[in-house]
């Protein structure tokens, strides 16, 4: 069962994100440059083949689709990251690939992020790749390839290319959430009531995009039903900014397949007048 | 009370939107040409201005809100009407300007579409400005302002820049709505049920960014609760598509403050599975 946002914003304790060690600076930053090239690649393939006739598959619903791209991308990346850094494991959306998180040193892949939007809009949709060692979140990269915006950071430091990202949240009565459109209309640990504390709900199908709008502080958090490679990159890129991504009940991330999730500045408290669980 | 979208949906007339006739061109050109210029000069303004400290007023409630920008472009762009057309009348987001639009020649203007984006955001915001004769629409104009994209049209053709816009609208099963959050969290009129027939629901908060969103092929229809200012350009410009404005009981737009309206294909025939009134 699902708690409540109340719960969890009344007595979560505060636990900062963990920092990156000085020592792996080198060896981080070869992996850095890697992730931030293969995204960019895939960026640049994606708006290349953008007029393409797609081949469009159902997963597990008629709206719930992935192209031959997703799976061309994927590939290609996981080929590079295999060719370049043998010992490394995978867990990524397309194919079942799925190494455990807390593993070894683990690249969690998400080879077009918001898919409806990239075949609907061609806008609004990400390439997303982040990097963990043990659980712990050591780079994450966000591609927002149609305004080429490429976010990046080690945990310790954010930036939209070449510029350095300064964030402070905004009060929460001054500002948006982005929500998933479900959550926010089943009331999901208390998300409705949390909308009227703030100025309104966005909803633009794309987590990797979400995030983007949090570090750009278009919207104060965001609470979506979302997969490990949704939130991995996200996780990393806004932790320097004092924010945190758990589950809807306030207990840590598992990794562990689809889940109601935030992403909130953690010093968060607030009481909401009524709150309700599904 | 408001009827469903079913009833609309299965037997509404086709009504096509009124054409412009020939005669008109010179003048009116004039006047297009007219809207362009202060649309973008506003737009300019606002960019020129986004850094500034803002004075934000509540209107209705918190979470309704106006700054003093949205006052003095507004003011602007009066100004420039009553000189360049003295005979012309206006009807107006703020301070109560509120000419019939059924009465002679009526400039419809919203300065700051989306204030809520506006402040928070800095992005996702719109300049509108209509122009209607005796409750036709002749001239729309919508400014993207922070992606400096002006979409304008005289209800026969529509144009992104220097660009003739050619959209087609995909079938609803493979496309997306905007929506306003509450009316989508209601089923006002059915519109949650009718989320459940294409790939999901989008919320922006702002009516000018949907429009464009139209216009651009990014959503298949609009369902909001709006008033005249937020429609009245958006419904001139995606009429060369066979897209039509109605209010969400299928009835024709009656520029009586707010109501809850539609912008869809003309030709769309759906029956719902299921479907609500509020």
């Amino acid at each position: 069962m699902i708690e409540t946002l109340k719960k969890y914003l009344a007595i979560q304790p505060i636990v900062p994100y963990r920092r990156l060690k000085e020592v792996n600076d080198k060896r981080l930053n070869t992996k850095l440059e890697f992730a931030k090239t293969v995204v960019r690649d895939a960026g640049a393939y994606l708006k290349a083949h953008l007029a393409d006739d797609l081949e469009i598959s159902e997963k597990t619903h008629f709206d719930d689709l992935v192209t031959n791209l997703d799976g061309e991308v994927q590939d290609a990346i996981i080929a590079k990251i295999q060719e370049t850094f043998p010992d490394d494991h995978i867990l990524a959306e397309e194919n079942d690939v799925r190494h455990d998180i807390n593993d070894g040193n683990v690249w969690v892949l998400d080879p077009i992020d918001g898919t409806t939007n990239f075949i609907v809009q061609k806008d609004n949709f990400a390439v997303m790749l982040a990097y963990y060692e043990s659980g712990v979140g050591k780079l994450g990269i966000i591609l927002d390839v149609m305004n080429d915006n490429l976010y990046w950071g080690d945990g310790q430091t954010s930036y939209r290319n070449s510029t350095e990202l300064q964030l402070t949240a905004k009060p929460l009565a001054q500002s948006l959430i982005g929500v998933s459109a479900y959550m926010y209309r089943t009331n999901a640990g208390g998300l409705f009531d949390l909308s009227h504390k703030c100025l309104g709900v966005r909803a633009i199908g794309s987590a990797g995009i979400e995030y983007t709008n949090i570090l750009d502080g278009k919207i104060w958090g965001y609470f979506s039903n979302l997969s490990p490679w949704d939130y991995a990159a996200g996780a990393v890129l806004i932790a320097p900014f004092g924010y945190t991504t758990l589950k809807l009940d306030g207990s840590p991330l598992d990794f562990q397949g689809r889940q109601m999730v935030m992403s909130i500045p953690e010093n968060y408290r607030i009481v909401l007048s009524e709150t309700k669980s599904i």
